[in-house]
């Protein structure tokens, strides 16, 4: 019996290995190069900025193209869900995978940063993408259009239309694992509508785990295998002390002053001099560094000037004292004041008491904060310290997102570690990042799956930013890796012997 | 001999007599009250507004009609004099008075506060003035052009051509007393330019006694005399900490964040959960408030939720411990934020951690405090608290006036009393301003003058807000004034021998 099942495996490893060869001459077909540049050329050329009402139209263009790309690549089931919020979400899957492979859950959003508001400092429009010295230039070519939404697509058509393979017995040709495919609509709003959707969707979207396209590697040359990302809870403090504003000269001094309020405010929050959170409670649940995430920190190697100061033009570090600057973005929280405003700020003066201030405060969380308790520990603060003749409100700024952290050591992680190494010419080192993809602590929560980030965007492609851009080089590596990523993934559940039953080590 | 001077003043003052009743005829004719009103209607439509520049045109041509209008009058030496900035000083003078007699300076500006930033709020188009329900309405129908630069070049000109007087023996046309005029253009902006203006002109603008005609009663039938003025100084502290935002994921908690660092700063400024200042020296040089201070405000009657809270919608009042709310607006200094501004203030949230803070910071002076030695303290007191990681700057903001303050016991100051109360039913009451004329302190300290506020703005006419107004019967009323105080002048300058040589009691 034993024997059986290792000579059948043999015979799938090496009926695998020619659908493998299938797929990848199916990639380098001579017109391919041109069909997968202009993919993406047609898909950053729609405006789909999830941030702007006046996009929205765009955001359904954009889904619209995704379908029919989906169903051109001989994906099944495509539609476009709706979400509570006005941005829908793409969906497909194919699930015609041998007995006992795993579901994968491949996660990507298609909707992008406005860019209208730093038109003037791009050197071509942002919606109007175009290659030029190996780049692709344009808004969302790289976050998440380029790096993120299109490369599994590609070596998922690849795969399907590459010939070999096949469910056998005349089905439908097979993919080697189980795929479904989720594409967002709302990533670079925070993901407002997320939770409830996965509630509803919760079996359509049952995965084993999830593969997420969202993400980033170190350098060209340097894969990173994301182990957590910090979670985020965004809002607004609001003082008002009058009606109206009034000459400070006929008033000044004898009312409050919210401006004045809202700094006496906010400066309790922090530790004088210092950026260390001064709220009562906010450290409670952080969990200590341990020495695994302090030998990834020196693993990682971090060049303090170089990848943080640098760029920004910042004159020192500074953070919470008694940690480095890895350790503060990886495994520590902060509470930053995003914005801040009040009364009069054209040029010159203009001599009033304001009646109103606010300050946006977005709080980054580390494991196990929740943004509830930390909301509520930033709410009843602001009322204990409430100063006289105001009144205060806080809103939430619709972004709430938990922190994210996962073991190391997972099948889909090993899987994706291979092929990194052998397609990028070093091991993954294991990284977390102080930023939030809300949908991965989502997908734990509603799904019980963990998220492999599998994902291409790179440190110089000026994400958020005028001028983003990826290289032709990464994009074509991108799409190549993928379809290296779901054979390893087959191959690796297949010799385990894990299925889709067992997520003791996912 | 003593009888020949107490005849010769007996005939005087009987001459005095007919000529004021030929003033106040001439006030009176038919046609007089429409003249005036025009003239004011012609004035207010020309938008003057000091604060932009594209309005000094505006200024020149309200200028320029001021000229002409001085010309017409009757007013000798008419001449727009430049400043160092773009704005003009309108001056004129009538220097015939009877040997002996003082001389007057007659202070007013021409300019006016903004309007187009609240265009839409104005129940008639702000620079389109028109006569509705007992009042004019328009931007400056009252501050000042209507309550001040009007009504006294009205009542020169009813003295000089309403018959009687002359000088004796076939020269001009006398007034009681000898009167310079100095039409100022950029009191809005807060006088940037007055300083070195009255040292170049000091003796062309030489007196004995300033009146200004800017200012306020307290009511139609309660007369006010003010008695001081706070001093002002306007300066904008600025925090940089980086040369761009950067996302709050990518930094936040590493690197400074300018809008904490500026709440932390700023909060150093007072007091904890008060508006007590907190920077050394502060109040130093403030006068203690005295018992004579103390029967004024007394008299004064104030209704602290009639004149301060109630209009503002503010649920209490808030200052120094240990003062009430007038002697907070009259006798202590101020340090007010008057606007502050970081990152991302549009609606919902941007993550980022901002590169830039700042807050506009305006202090209200009382004696013997000076702008120069509070800015001093102010710089070095952010030198002292600036938070690490921070680049600070401090600029002023062309705000910079001395405390304004005078005995209530002066020659003019009795003048004026005796006249208010003739006219309005009521002794007036003294007074004295949370707010700032630059130019009182000015004229103390270049030209040695007191002032006197002889002043017919009032607190409900809406000054530097929308749907600015001002009763006709307070405008004619406000002639009639200026005619009865330039002979009351004349006649306690006669008959107390005080000529212009004897400051000691103006």
């Amino acid at each position: 019996m034993r024997l059986l099942i290792a000579l059948l495996a043999a015979a799938a490893v090496s009926a695998a290995s020619s659908h493998k060869e299938g797929a990848l001459r199916f990639l380098a077909r001579p017109e391919g190069e041109d069909a997968y540049n202009r993919q993406l050329l047609e898909l950053a050329a729609i405006p789909s900025v999830s941030a702007l009402p006046e996009n929205h139209g765009d955001l359904l263009a954009a889904a619209g193209w995704l379908q029919r790309r989906l169903e051109a690549a001989g994906l099944e089931n495509v539609r476009i869900l709706p979400t509570e919020g006005p941005r829908p979400v793409v969906y497909a899957d194919y699930l015609h995978a041998p007995p006992g492979a795993p579901t994968a859950l491949i996660y990507a959003h298609f909707d992008v940063q406005p860019a209208a508001d730093t038109a003037p400092l791009w050197a071509s429009p942002p919606f109007q993408p175009e290659v030029r010295s190996g780049r692709f230039w344009g808004r969302g070519v790289s976050d998440d259009k380029g790096s993120g939404v299109l490369p599994p697509i590609q070596a998922l058509e690849a795969i399907l239309k590459g010939g070999g393979g096949g469910g056998g017995s005349g089905g439908p040709p097979a993919l080697p694992i189980n795929v479904k495919l989720m594409l967002e609509g709302e990533e670079e709003v925070g993901s407002p509508h997320l939770e409830p959707f996965l509630a509803k969707y919760k079996d359509l979207l049952a995965a084993d785990f999830v593969l997420s396209a969202d993400g980033g590697q170190i350098a060209e040359d340097q894969p990173g295998l994301t182990l957590g990302l910090r979670g985020a809870l965004a809002l607004e403090v609001e003082l008002i002390t009058a009606q109206t504003d009034v000459h400070s000269g006929m008033a000044g001094g004898a009312i409050q002053n919210p401006a004045r309020a809202l700094a006496q405010l906010l400066s309790t929050m922090w530790h004088p001099g210092n950026s260390s959170v001064a709220i009562p409670g906010f450290y409670d649940r952080v969990r200590p560094i341990t020495d695994a995430d302090r030998d990834d920190i020196i693993a990682y190697n971090f060049d303090e000037e170089q990848q943080l100061l640098g760029p920004l033009g910042a004159s020192e570090a500074f953070g919470e004292e008694g940690y480095t600057s890895l350790e503060r973005l990886w495994h520590r929280p902060t509470l930053e004041v995003v914005g801040m405003g009040s009364g009069f700020q054209g040029e010159g003066v203009k001599t009033i008491v304001p009646h109103r201030a606010f300050a946006k405060l977005a709080a980054r969380l580390v494991p196990d904060q929740t943004p509830n308790e930390i909301e509520a520990l930033i709410e009843a603060h602001v009322a204990a310290h409430l100063p006289r003749a105001c009144n205060a409100s806080i809103k939430l700024l619709g972004f709430k997102a938990h922190p994210y952290s996962q073991p190391k050591d997972t099948m889909p992680n090993r899987a994706a570690a291979k092929v990194l190494t052998e397609l990028m010419g070093n091991p993954p080192k294991y990284t977390r990042s102080g930023a939030t993809i809300p949908a991965l602590a989502a997908f734990q929560q509603h799904l019980a799956a963990s998220t492999t980030v599998f994902a291409f965007g790179l440190p110089d492609s000026n994400l958020h930013a005028p001028n983003e851009n990826f290289p032709l080089s990464m994009y074509r590596l991108a799409r190549r890796a993928w379809v290296e990523l779901l054979f390893e993934l087959g191959q690796q559940a297949a010799s385990g012997g894990q299925g889709g039953g067992d997520r003791s080590e996912l």
